[in-house]
This record gives structure tokens, sequence and C-alpha cells, in this order.
């Protein structure tokens, strides 16, 4: 039931900024029970499907992708912030609010054809998701579904992803409330 | 077998700069062999340990912590670096090698008698593990042990952790090959 893992997040009004209700999933995550389950329903989704291999995204999306590659049986693939990787990288440019930030992947980290599960905590705008699945097929990978705990709908990411043709999955969804 | 888990983890000369061999756990992760033989060796040695929750250091930290709290079946709390956590928190200064740092905890994801496994890829001069582990203990947590996949004994880390009476486990070890 998402309503139990949409009950354990904790919405921090203002922050980082003035207006921006933070939803913070730490209370979900340490939280036996509510982080068991989340691992458990995405398992479900993604088991028998095939997938090579899950790339998270810096860096609370290692936790749950890491999880979910584990119980998948695959391995895990880390979409990292710039000059973070050791070895040779493909890179991706993103706008932010102010300015421009870029994400990068290892170039061996991917392989032609290989099904990649993107995963992230929350899915807002969509540049930063929408970077990283561009980074897969730079190598050639192909992008099994953008999957997200958290889905913000009315700042659009969504509607963003699918529109440059990805699937999109989440678990939980929070309006304005 | 840790000599598997070894062969799989990549040396990169000089990075991030002249003279250090950086150990790049990456093609470990990426490998489905690999991964899960980690997140098994872990297993087995903290399955029925009572332990509540496993703490993990952003952000390599947070790949194998994550999955190994879901394969325990309990909690996981991220320890972040400054101004990355929404609510509360509780902060440790440490040193680099030039200047200081922070790192920090929700004052709320470790309560009093807790027992804590801080989990990091990477044990070099211990430095961060020993801010993160006096966070727990900020917080009445006992920390159970502090565990890494990679240690790298010349640089002294896991002494200067026992001496402050902390156990240490790690499943591979360099020297300067």
């Amino acid at each position: 039931m998402p309503e139990l893992l949409k009950s354990k997040i904790r919405t921090i009004p203002h922050w980082p900024k003035q207006g921006i209700m933070f939803r913070d999933i730490t209370t979900l995550l340490k939280d036996a029970h509510g982080f068991n389950h989340m691992i458990n329903l995405l398992t479900e989704r993604y088991a028998g499907k095939k997938i090579d291999v899950v790339a998270g995204i810096e860096s609370r999306g290692f936790i749950m992708g890491a999880a979910l590659a584990h119980r998948l049986g695959i391995g895990f693939v880390p979409i990292r912030k710039k000059g973070k990787l050791p070895a040779e990288v493909v890179s991706e440019e993103y706008d932010l609010e102010y300015g421009k930030d870029r994400i990068e992947v290892h170039k061996d980290a991917i392989t032609k054809g290989m099904k990649v599960l993107l995963v992230d905590d929350l899915l807002a705008t969509g540049g930063t998701s929408a970077a990283a699945a561009n980074l897969i097929k730079k190598l050639g990978g192909e992008v099994f579904e953008c999957c997200f705990v958290v889905d913000l709908p009315e700042l659009g990411g969504k509607k963003k992803l699918e529109q440059k043709g990805y699937k999109v999955f989440n678990l939980v969804e929070f309006e304005g409330e």
C-alpha cells in the first residue's frame, strides 16, 4: 500500500527556501517496515523483467537503487555529480533554477543493448532524470523505465519524461498539500 | 571469498591527484555476481546481531549500507555532508588534508540505546568515520561496528578507530600495490 509509504514521508515547509514544501524520505528510510515495504513493492514490479542493471542518481537515488538492484540480483551503476567518478565518463548538462550543472556516468558502466532501470527518490521538474536517461542512451543502453518513490505532478516532470518517450513509475505523489 | 571482490575493484593511478592510487568500487558494484556476493558476506556477518539500524556515510556508503539494511530487515539512516538534511541535525567537524568539513545526521534518526552499524565503502585515515561514529554517540546510540568494503591499512584509519574503542571490519584491503 503506497499510502503506508506516504504516511511515513515527512514534509518540511520552506526548505531549502521559502515556499518549497520539501518531501523528506529519511523518515521512511529509517523505518524498518516502511523501507522494507518500499523495496518489496519495487521488486514486485521489476522482478522477471530481464533488467540488466539499476542506475541510481546521486545521492538519494543510491539508497533505493542499490537495495532494489540487490533484490533483483543485478548490478548497480551510480550516476554522479561532475568530477566524482574516477575513470572515463560521459557527461550531460542540465538546467538548474539558476545556471546549469552536469551529471556523469562511467563509459564502461553500460554497454550497448543493456536494459537499464533508472532510479531516483523524487521527480520534480525532471531535468536531472532526463539528463540521466540521456547518458544511458549515449552509451547504447535502453531505459526500461524511470522509477521514483515520490512524484510532484505539479512540477511537470512526469509529462516531460513521457514526452521524451520514457515510461515513468512512482510509488506516491504529493500535490501542494 | 573476499579475493573475488578484490579482483573486481579497479585501481585508478593518480586520481584525484598525483601519487594517489584510487580504489574504484564501481566495477564491483556493476557486476551482478560481485555486488550480490558482497552483500551476502555482510549479511552473514550481521544477521541475528539485533542491530537496530544501518547508518551509511554519503555517498558511496549509501550503496552498500542501504542494500545491507534491506537484507537485515531494518531501517537506513543517511549521514550526510553539511546542509543536505532538511530537519534538525547534530553536526560534527572533521579534518581534511587542507581545512575542515562537517557531516550531519538528523536528530530524530537515532534514539538512545539503538544499536547502529556504521557503513562506508572505504577506510583511509578514518577522519570521516570517527566523526560519523561521534554523531551516533551524541544521539545516545551504540556503534555496533564500523564496516567497510575496503581498508587501506597504511593510512592508519583502522588503528585510529580501534584506539577510540570501536570495532572495525572490512572485506578487503589494499597495500600500496
